[in-house]
């Protein structure tokens, strides 16, 4: 999942939506959307908004959860889920 | 994916856990946690705590996003996502 992933944070969807959009146009086969946080959510509409509305060939192939450690600004560790979404264009 | 289906809102994430893992006490071998809109990155959160502190044979098997239509306190119709975690016990 190196290759051709979008990190999704927290500017509108559509950025996100382009930015897939973007990658399909320029010939990618397939785009990860990573999140993390309260940006899963904004992922997963991402995903959904590409698939309904803009790439009617493409689908969500996979989808993986998982957990990353990260420091907070008082140094303290704490755990934020992630999420990573796979979209491919059919064949 | 009917039955064992928790409903994820708003509530503190640690109540959707301890409602998954009373499922898991009372003999089920698999519960999904369905969530959508911002609810989705909490259902998320719900199932790593699960499987990496609560449950440790339980894993992820599948994960579903979809939309659905809902109107708004305004009467107008809008999209929302939804996700399905459905989380099982390793035999």
């Amino acid at each position: 999942m190196e290759n051709n992933t979008i990190f999704v944070g927290s500017k509108p969807v559509m950025n996100y939506v382009l930015a897939v959009v973007t990658q399909f146009n320029e010939g990618s086969d397939s785009v990860v959307l990573r999140a993390r946080g309260k940006a899963i959510s904004r992922a997963v509409d991402a995903a959904e908004i590409v698939r309904n509305r803009f790439v009617p060939d493409s689908e969500v192939t996979d989808i993986q959860i998982s957990t990353e450690e990260i420091e907070n600004y008082n140094h303290e560790k704490t755990n934020v889920s992630i999420i990573e979404i796979l979209i491919e264009k059919s064949a």
